[in-house]
């Protein structure tokens, strides 16, 4: 039985903001190839039902499998919040939920952990029912911030305009002296600047793409999955359910300075 | 034959954003039933390719058709730009991009009008074809404004951020000197007061319900649409293809003061 492993891991999301998470992945593991998915034609699924969110992720999850991928990580924190499961057909599946529930455990003193998202992240309570879960005594404080992704696809990541947004939807965990922030949309990273210039550097912040590297590091030390060995060039390739030159665009910046092989669309 | 015709009028969106239109028709004629349809599952229809949107919209037209309507309103800026017909098997359709480009170019002065929209509104060019069409001396300038439909959802419609993005968006507008502005995306008539702050009172604002209300008054005038003339009281109803509790609170606050008689999901 060979110890490599050259099928490329599936990487999920409602839309291009888990690219963020795709970056983080293929810098940390240089060898790997991916497979990105973006469901571009049905984003966002921040507003829609738990149903509908459930099934879309299935979806994802078969298309990907035919793919032949090794593994898939659910770059969508909306998807993460209606799809635990640890394992989907045999594959392994790795959600933001717990990586990053985990990570600001390990990183908050004062057990005060602020939790940003989409409303609908927000709603299913993901994030506080799994750091409750993992530890009892945590306090969670969460805000939907509905104009973080418009903001962040914008560029204008470095703007007063999102300066004074990010204050707005900060203030009231600020007051609730949270030292530990996660940032609980895959796009959030995007503003992660900005978020940090209100912060203040007292203040953790906790990015999906780095706590998922974690558990991925650790699953190809502990042998649940098996590293591509092999002396041929990794791929990325990325697919979206439907095309607009907008998401290319944007594309491009959040992956810089990983660069794709591949742009296609796809039907599921 | 009858000159009453008590059948409900169709009005269809990729969201609640219509709501602003029903809102006007449902004011402008108090005896007309109304079927509004909500593709919220599905929503935003902006970022999607032509085929996508078109493939959705004729969808939403044959939901419809089966509800037994006498006419459509698509009250989504990006759907009409995809679906232009004045029939579709033989149901009169109202789209808002001929009205809105007809009434700016009667307000207009001096020919500059404005056109803001989504940016798949914007990317189609529908209004500045539509207008040139109609007067080809016109001069179009037109703005995407990614971040007005959050805003909008969030209700900071009297707020200084709200302010601050409305004078970003408008100021290449404003040095190009418009004295009209069509508010391309039925989301935008919600952040009417924040626009007019900031345009002050020479520039006239084109606002995509009030410009359909004409035309259909029009035709009912003219006799292709025959008016309700039962006494038993209209009805209005309000259906969406996927359930939020946000989405129901922001409905309330568009449609006030006019009340739905049923809220309701359907499958398309």
């Amino acid at each position: 039985m060979s110890n490599s492993d050259s099928r490329p891991i599936g990487v999920f999301d409602s839309g291009i903001g888990g690219l963020t998470v795709l970056k983080e992945l293929a810098l940390q593991f240089p060898q790997e190839s991916f497979l990105y998915l973006g469901d571009t034609a049905r984003l966002p699924y921040g507003s829609k039902s738990p149903q509908t969110i459930r099934k879309y992720s299935e979806q994802n999850i078969h298309f990907l499998e035919k793919q032949n991928v090794k593994a898939i990580v659910i770059a969508c924190n909306t998807a993460s919040s209606q799809l635990t499961e640890k394992e989907f057909d045999g594959l392994p599946i790795y959600n933001v939920i717990e990586p990053g529930s985990q990570r600001a455990l390990e990183l908050s003193q004062t057990g005060k952990i602020g939790v940003l998202g989409t409303r609908a992240t927000v709603n299913s309570q993901a994030y506080t029912k799994k750091i409750h879960e993992l530890n009892a005594k945590a306090e969670v404080f969460d805000q939907a911030c509905p104009l973080f992704v418009p903001l962040a696809e914008e560029g204008w990541d470095s703007d007063p305009v999102t300066n004074l947004i990010v204050f707005r939807y900060l203030s009231p965990l600020l007051q609730n002296h949270i030292d530990t922030l996660i940032l609980g949309c895959t796009h959030y990273p995007i503003l992660k600047n900005s978020i940090a210039r209100v912060t203040g550097s007292s203040i953790e912040l906790v990015d999906s793409g780095e706590a998922i590297a974690r558990w991925l590091e650790r699953d190809f030390k502990e042998g649940r999955l098996k590293p591509n060995t092999e002396s041929t060039p990794r791929r990325i390739d990325i697919m979206t359910t439907d095309y607009s030159s907008h998401f290319t665009e944007v594309a491009h910046r959040i992956l810089k300075p990983v660069k794709a092989d591949d742009f296609r669309i796809v039907d599921l």
